[in-house]
């Protein structure tokens, strides 16, 4: 059980870097990767297609702009490829949702939020998948929820008059 | 292992039902159902809740508009939801699309592409994420890939001069 | 009569709080909670279920992103809600508008501008709502609209030459 | 208690009837309208200013395009004034949308969604504000809605084969 | 012969001003007011309706948002109106842009670009108005194309290496 | 004084021929041209140059897609230029629309709302145009507006029960 | 001199035919190939990394949607790879556009309009990029051009009264 | 063999400067120049038809909002047009974008990405053009290819923990 989490550029890392931070906290073990679709297509056909020999259960792929990453990786791969969505400077990343979610019939994208949120819901989404056939993960999983919905409801001390 | 597709009208079956069809054809068993996030209420948070218990381990979800369903859904179970943007008349699902993918950090929602070609790759996604557990899936999977790329080379002799 | 402003984070405080000031501009009761969809499904449809019981005349509600509050409260209560889309990094609001704006017919939200004039005008909207049957808050918003002609008036002085 | 229902223009009377439809159907009464904003300025001030006087306790407004109606109209009365975008044959009802909901602090207009949901859902939102004094549309809102939901119910055994 | 320069409001004249500037430029007379149409909807009326006969002969109105006065004045006068969509905060004027030049057959708006250049090209335009029977304002107008094409050629010596 | 109406392509005509139809309603000459900004440069810019020496008073420029013949046009001219953004097919007129009315500053278009409206539109903005200094159009003006806000408050007979 | 014509889908034929067609026109041999990006990953490596030695010039690549195929061939080769965004059915090819045009800095496509006229347009600008070292082309290419300027002056003898 | 890069304004060139460190980069030789469609169309015409005559063989061309340069360009030459869209600050170049690359069928400009990545792949295109009958330009071509490989490739070592 190993999730890889792969971006274009290492100038995504930023964003990222949530989605490591977020698996961490769940105790979920992953490697990270910079491959970028259009600067290194032989290493982005590889890594697809020895994911699951290596031992990778869930691919999470960041990129921006014609995110090409994502789709590209499905194209090399049976396993489930979480696309997140990098925000760009000029179009704050609506070319990236629309280039990663948009994918033709037969091979699928799970596309998530643009941006740090999508980094993180990524991994929360890469757990959820594990939590199918791990107890272990699932109960983390819910651990987290509850911890989550506690943080929410005591948030409502923020509010100043 | 059982899928449930969820839809959040009886007017998104015309859809949804190429998310049942890619399921049957690669012999994954689902339920259908139709529940509406704003005229069913306690009944989405019935069904999110007790989904894992009933033996589901993922949810297709479809539904257009403010397109809440999918994430309400997330929000009551930690199986991995998938959701579908329906297209709409008005907005042709960008406002579907929106409403489903821009979840904020915490609660995921794996989205797929607007209308047909994002309900069939619902399925194939769910067929991807069974498959890391199940090489009976993986099987059914790399098969279906298989005949894809298949039929997409043959399809070149199609272009009519 | 009394107000309730809910929103799904409390980091939506710095523009919900423009319609707390609105109300209290007007001497209209109301009471603020944080209530995230996502995070606290339960409380919401208690929320929603109970507000009327508990003497709510109208519900103000401001979330960003996908934003299922206010739909969602409007699909537990019959009372009117007020939604305001909530200003977002990635895609300024449109993505919190076209979520709580495009209901479908059966469940509806009166939605407001994106960010802090959707915020002061969903207080000014709940007082107008509250005017119907109430002569002195319908005096009290005309006083308010009267000042606020003369503050227009008067500013054609601040022009520099 | 009394509706007025307004329209732009008598093209707009398909989608506005559906709001007319509704109130029927919730024995609200109501009268019907055309006042174009631009063609007819002076009746459009007229209207607005009289609407209270005249006993009108919720103002339905719909309007295309570069749609002023619903905001001018809310300009000159203090009563809740709700906007229906109409779909427009270039942008799909985007610019009327825009044009109506994004209302500058001081006027606000409740807006709905584009199109015949908007209409529908503009007659159940004034149902809502009228029933915050009135037990008796509170009821015939309460009995719509659970109507509703065993309908959305039922649907489910729409779903073929 | 003489241009009125009208705006929504005084936080629109650091970008109306450049329109000002433009007029000062070419010696065209014009003078400035502050008519928001939701905030004072009867001044707004009333400048539409005296603007002919007290000499006016082209007005320039600015607005930004639910941007509805350069609409309102058109209808209230058959003097050509000029729109300058304001940049907003959240939709960075794209919301102005389609609320001023989505005008319904019947009543015209000759519409600018969203800020500061639309804001100078309003003054050009009114010039081009005026120079059709004006020669004086021709040749002003020729001068300063003149003098604008001269500029742009020099420009190219600020072209660093 | 004379209009000219300059079309990219014989296939605006279908929306082109509004302006005609409305100028020949109100009795103003005009002319007919296609020039296409692509196809015809040379002719593009003798026509801009000479039209004020060949009697025209006001230009109305219909283009559609990257829409370059209006800005161009008034590239060549000091006359106003009107433009008409021509609905099309994959964008609905979206290009056209931000390829007339974002100009640069210092060379303006009045622009129309996108096709049919903004070409009967264009015709009445001349007619704007020309009623400054001519009382004749400018009662024909005031009359058409006077017969169209009474054939609007006569459509609300048309609204059926 | 050979352009290779590649398309994403047999569906895309339709489209791309032009392209072959105005090749045809000019007397540019071309050769036509059906490669999924998603579905013949690896025979989309094999074409772009063997086109030049197998005397390919230019490659004009159509795809729709999440249109990886422009970019991905440009990865395999450092010949000019030319994009057409085919029309789409929920967004009208906004996505294709956008996934073949926002590439990052590295790896260039040269896009074209969506649909039709980009298909056209890929070969007269295969053409324009031939006609550089070939005397012959840039001949037949300024023919061409001659004629669409005659027929473009012909067409204003279309518009009818 | 030369490649001349033109800009709108001289504001364009901290973007366009990156098209001639490019070529500087490759060795390519270029010359620049401003050039406003809108400001210097004489000189925009004289351009386009001398262009070949003078010995380049690829024009870069940037501008920002109603972009007409590149198209204009292309409409009076056979050489291929690169067109840059510049970023701009209300629209963000979605204005640039859609007025350069939807050009109709006759007249293509092959169109980068808004901006900076835009720029420096205006250059690379240029280059790929150049290297159809240029090995040596190939041979460069190639080896920034593999350079930039290997940049990406060491670039994961970046990823700090």
């Amino acid at each position: 059980m190993k999730v890889a989490i792969v971006m274009g550029s290492s100038s995504d890392w930023p964003t990222m870097k949530l989605a490591a931070a977020q698996l961490t906290a769940l105790a979920i073990p992953f490697t990270k990767h910079v491959i970028s679709a259009h600067r290194m297509p032989a290493e982005l056909t590889r890594f697809g297609q020895q994911a699951r020999a290596e031992g990778v259960s869930v691919i999470i792929a960041g990129a921006g702009g014609a995110a090409h990453l994502p789709g590209m990786l499905a194209a090399n791969t049976t396993l489930p490829v979480i696309g997140v969505p990098i925000k760009t400077r000029t179009l704050n990343g609506v070319d990236s949702l629309l280039s990663i979610v948009q994918m033709p019939g037969g091979v699928p994208v799970g596309t998530m939020a643009i941006g740090d949120a999508g980094a993180t819901n990524a991994a929360l989404f890469a757990a959820s998948i594990l939590s199918i056939d791990s107890p272990a993960v699932a109960a983390k999983l819910a651990a987290f929820r509850d911890a989550q919905t506690h943080q929410a409801e005591e948030s409502e001390a923020l509010l100043d008059e």
